[in-house]
């Protein structure tokens, strides 16, 4: 399959902490239920499942919020937990309530029972997804393929689902930290299995989101979150064929084919993860996700010349009136500070954006991050 | 009405930053569901609501714990949400689930409407419980009294109960800050009055529970929870009479009533709130409690010169085999390292005891840390 060339690399320019001409945005589950043209695909699907797990759907919700604002990357829709549901959990979504597994794991047979899943069968319908949307896109923004951790999928296959104190998987955790370390090299590996055939089937970035990591003591985070997802990261693909002009290239030019190595940069996020950012940003990813607990300026003198920063917006920013929101902007950029030659920033918000947004408060958050963003490095600014 | 002289000082001490022979420990939400004699006594009650009104039943749960541990400081029985029940929000427990209000807090007039309660009119059973608890204590150990922050009590006086996004409060945040100042400020004055009532009825020590200051940013967290919670601390009275031997004295001996000024030591903690150690550390609280995801040893370089610390176990460590909890409790002492002169250690979970932890894992816990203490202390460790 032969891509389009790419006509807008801000994206990646930014995780690669390369200059770039404003600072490029785009939004956690920017593909979602606060878009009413995204409430009505998904009710033709019938189901969020069944919206996941068609190729073509997926591909029309991933677009539709490139087509309402000027977002510089579009994020493969999915769902956080299909690797786990390939490796026979049995995912499902009971009715007003989040994910649910039908089995999940309690005891040491049926961790001991889990392999890798080959993505590229059990996780094929996501594959698809990812060449479909690459088609589509047809060299609009790049496309961000994705993948939960290995200590967040534990996580909810251990859970079951959601959960408050998370007792199931810490009960695990210190009564058989054996078995834990089991199941995370297990998922390290499907993982990065995951990750790489997202990046063969077109991916031109990933993006590996630890939701749970937060809920750890530092010493277990370094261990069981950081640990497998460092290893996740250093499994990835780092380069994949190209059009020339399809991607940050590797050389000058293309070559006779007309193709090119490009870079395919990395973000890891962990949710409540602001005390460790300097392990986390040492890890091996081009960039790292911040919720909104954490200061941009402060995480920028500790690891900014390491790697990129995304972030950092709290969702519940949108629900403010627009110059309220342009407001809340200002100060993320201010908290930044003036980019300079080898720090990147990519504006996201520090978690997903609410069902409850005001789909034309997304407008004022995108107009209002290129705005700043060109007049920040306007000369003389 | 005069108290018995205070047989074990070792909490007050540890908080005050004095030596001491072994380290302190109680548990947060120590008298609580995981004791069948609470859920007996809870039972008797009738409800929840009805066991934290009434100061006999509140005195007995209160003292349950201490009945069956070697711990070092009883808290007061009653519930984080009295003063916005007094406040005329209407408190209840639905079935199963966490608090509710009736009336929660959803537009300018009924804000503007409120004003500070009088302790020791609305909140008058829980004065009376203080005195009670005081009396069949008998000096056995300190009696702490708490209040929730006023951050945490807004939260969840403008939510109505427990929420995942904090959708409403913010809203209002970033809609109306004038108001939610405004709130705040009534909230300072009724925290600091409450707790000062406690401390005149009896309390030893108070803490200042800031339970949801973690979802904020950094320059929100200044603003509307730590600013908040330190104007409470400022108003706080730091001592009070006492007979001679019944706390740590702020000169040599009594005077000729047998009666001396002992100090009321304060402690503020804040869940999630690992990255404004130094801020909060600043509030003029004489300890700073932990939660399980900030490293002691961490925390002791940033601020164990200027405040106690008390923490820091994942109450989830306790679903642990006793060896296993052991050596939890070992490695939270590495994490504090050797007592020295001018810091302070009170033992302590991260958060509250789980309702699913087995009693005898607290008799294992408690053990191990005294045993650990004293022997950190001994000459040559």
């Amino acid at each position: 399959m032969i891509h389009a060339p790419l006509r807008n690399d801000t994206f990646l320019r930014a995780l690669l902490r390369e200059p770039t001409e404003y600072t490029p945005v785009w939004l956690m589950r920017q593909a979602g239920r606060y878009l009413p043209e995204y409430r009505a695909t998904r009710a033709r699907a019938g189901s969020f499942l069944a919206l996941a797990q068609n190729p073509e759907l997926a591909c029309e919700v991933t677009i539709q919020p490139l087509d309402r604002y000027a977002l510089d990357a579009a994020i493969l829709f999915s769902d956080i937990l299909t690797v786990p549901d390939a490796m026979g959990l049995g995912l499902y979504f009971a009715d007003g309530e989040g994910p649910r597994f039908a089995r999940p794991l309690r005891d040491e047979a049926s961790i001991l029972a889990l392999g890798a899943p080959d993505p590229n069968r059990e996780l094929r319908y996501v594959m698809d997804a990812v060449r479909t949307i690459r088609g589509a896109l047809a060299g609009r923004v790049p496309l961000i393929g994705f993948s939960g951790s290995p200590w967040t999928l534990a996580v909810y296959m251990i859970e079951g689902g959601g959960t408050d104190d998370f007792r199931e998987v810490k009960t695990m955790l210190y009564r058989r930290p054996d078995l834990m370390l089991h199941l995370l090299n297990v998922l390290t590996e499907a993982v990065a299995d995951y990750l790489n055939a997202q990046i063969e089937a077109g991916a031109q970035a990933v993006m590996i989101f630890d939701t749970w990591g937060g809920v750890l003591t530092s010493s277990q985070y370094l261990k069981y979150s950081l640990g497998p997802m460092q290893r996740v990261v250093e499994r990835l693909h780092r380069e994949r064929d190209e059009p020339v002009g399809a991607g940050v290239g590797l050389d000058a030019g293309g070559g006779p084919s007309g193709m090119q190595r490009v870079r395919v940069p990395s973000i890891v996020f962990t949710k409540g993860g602001g005390q460790w950012l300097e392990p986390l940003s040492a890890c091996g990813a081009d960039a790292v996700g911040l919720d909104w607990t954490t200061e941009l300026s402060d995480a920028r003198a500790r690891i900014g010349s390491r790697c990129a920063l995304q972030g950092n917006l709290d969702p519940m920013a949108l629900m403010g009136e627009d110059a309220q929101i342009r407001a809340e902007v200002a100060r993320v950029f201010e908290s930044f500070g003036v980019p300079q030659v080898g720090t990147g920033h990519v504006f996201n918000l520090g978690h997903g954006i609410s069902q409850h947004t005001r789909p034309e408060a997304v407008s004022a958050l995108v107009d209002a991050v290129h705005a700043y963003g060109r007049k920040m490095r306007a000369p003389g600014a």
